[in-house]
């Protein structure tokens, strides 16, 4: 196999430090496996704003560009909050998302068995919960037209959500496929009672899904929904849904499981170019302690290697590396029981690549 | 005092039976108090649809315009579910709110006691919650253009997401009075960070807040909201927030409570007409079999007091009896733990009034 060129970008916050973390558990691989990967950084969000006036620089866009993959630690911080928009940190995830084409957003949303009490959900509600959000990415009122005009009623602010079928179809497509292999679920949200776009969507969604006669489909209305994430999250299987419904769902699930700072996130196109990001933010409050928890970075390379390089194999000793020293009760700080044990940042990722 | 109008929409599903008990706790406060409401049903819904071919006929919207506060069951039903738009029951819950200039939801999520059992979350999570969501309800994405056009990548549909400041300003104004007879304490949720429409929400929260400097102001993002409520539900009074992202964390609010059928909404204007409704839906499924719990109804009725009637001696006497029917331990089969206890809608109704 070709050498895989991996971008990598740590961002803002704690970003470059869990990202460190993951560095090492790609260099276990290559030693493991007897496999080269050709890493290289770039300023990406609040760093790249700093030194280089924008959030996206071009060379960072054509590193990525020419990658096999990305990997991204987390973007944003306080002190670009107030910034106009070209200059803040979000701009550049909006823009590289765009520019890459990586129209379909993969958050899966699982419990990880030590960590079941974490949750504020009660244990037996949360017990078999397995879900993943796939979020539409590229679209929506993310990226459709803005602007401000002046009114009798004061200034006005405009935001424009547009879908079309094209959009709509290989996002459903990607998700019947992800279903498929699964449990064989998918669950459309939707507002079809009350916006166009989602009338698009379900009827777009169910012509789909007549390819798909093995994946079994229900439509949700969004509001319902967030109802029953809380109800019975484990009767969730694979979730489809638009880009701003996505945004808060993929959330409201990611914490139900009580585990936000173990999930991993990947973000995908037509080809197998992906970008790959733990859940969790930039956590300013923490950053340059050593003691944000990698876990979800890390698990985002097993997602890297599954989905974009096809690898199964190494996906799955990263994940089962990790399971190995949560069993044996090593946490970090977020999520330890006893704080005085935690371990850092640093040492986690030590024993995660040991374990491997 | 006047005689107040009071116009009865019983609507669809379980809705003609719950407010049939809360039309018994208006007839029980006529005798308490030795007063006289005039009251008039009127068609809305599913119901009007089959009737008059129309959700929201001119007779009923014009009741309404003439009443002092509006009481409505619920609307909609899988019956109606494939109909064109103004053939749905949802298009004349719209129509009213527009035309009767509801701009704002009002939905108290609170615990009661004896429930805490019946949420999801662990008690220990739950407790002390106590929030009102106040949702924008005539602006936004639900009322902006709506259209289709074909493009290259075959249809695509538009929904258009718009607000001036004037729309901003009064429901903002509102929730900072809300707020400053509570815990003075005041959640603004938007997605500043990707619309337009919510940075210029959040520049307009920030204005009027200034002329509520005892009430303190946080902004939380739409996303984070959705996981902050799972995580820390006690720590937020009042939510104001935009028609869209309302309609979901008001309804994830909800259910967290674990108490959906006890909780009461109000919809108002800049005058005292409200038009009060139960939180919970239509529930086809169990229509017509006497079951349904009618609390959140009742409750309605008190909102109603409080709110349109600034009455809130007689509100006080409905809340009070609710909680000393349910602290004998009555139940309705939603809320029962041993269901073959459980009491029907009437007779809980009846309970309630007899305590009063
Ligand atoms: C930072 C923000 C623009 C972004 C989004 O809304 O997509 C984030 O919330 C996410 O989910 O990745
Ligand atoms: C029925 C629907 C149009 C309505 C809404 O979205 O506003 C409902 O969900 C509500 O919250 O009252």
């Amino acid at each position: 196999a070709e050498t895989k060129r991996i971008a990598i970008l740590g961002g803002d916050g704690i970003g470059p430090e869990v990202v460190a973390e993951a560095e090492k558990v790609l260099k276990k691989t290559e030693e493991l496996f007897g496999v080269q990967f050709e890493t290289e950084h770039a300023l990406f969000g609040g760093v790249a704003i700093d030194q280089k006036g924008t959030p996206l620089p071009e060379e960072t866009l054509e590193l990525c560009k020419s990658a096999d993959a990305v990997l991204l630690g987390a973007v944003g911080g306080p002190k670009w909050d107030n910034n106009p928009k070209e200059l803040r940190p979000e701009t550049g995830l909006l823009g590289i998302r765009k520019q890459l084409g990586l129209f379909s957003n993969i958050r899966p949303a699982v419990i990880f068995d030590c960590l079941k009490e974490a949750s504020t959900l009660k244990p037996e509600v949360l017990e078999g919960t397995d879900l993943i959000v796939v979020r539409e990415l590229t679209g929506g009122i993310y990226f459709g037209e803005k602007f401000r005009r002046d009114t009798e009623n004061g200034q006005e602010a405009v935001d424009t959500c547009a879908y079309n079928e094209k959009e709509v179809e290989r996002i459903v497509r990607q998700a019947c496929e992800v279903a498929r292999k699964r449990r064989k679920k998918l669950t459309s949200v939707d507002k079809a009672n009350v916006l166009e776009t989602s009338r698009l969507w379900r009827e777009t969604v169910n012509r789909i899904a007549a390819d798909y006669q093995d994946v079994e489909l229900e439509h949700v209305l969004v509001d319902n929904c967030a109802m029953q994430l809380l109800r019975r999250p484990a009767s969730f299987d694979v979730i489809v849904t638009e880009n701003m419904f996505g945004d808060i769902l993929s959330d409201e699930a990611a914490m139900l499981t009580g585990s936000i700072g173990m999930l991993a996130s990947a973000s995908l196109g037509e080809g197998s170019l992906g970008l790959y990001e733990p859940v969790h933010g930039s956590a300013p409050d923490i950053a340059g302690q050593g003691v944000a928890n990698p876990i979800a970075t890390i698990l985002s390379v097993a997602l890297m290697y599954k989905l974009s390089f096809n690898w199964q194999e190494a996906g799955d000793v990263i994940e089962n590396a990790v399971k190995k020293v949560l069993d044996a009760g090593h946490r970090t700080a977020d999520i330890a029981v006893d704080k005085s044990k935690a371990v850092g940042t640093s040492k986690m990722g030590d024993l995660i690549v040991e374990a491997m």
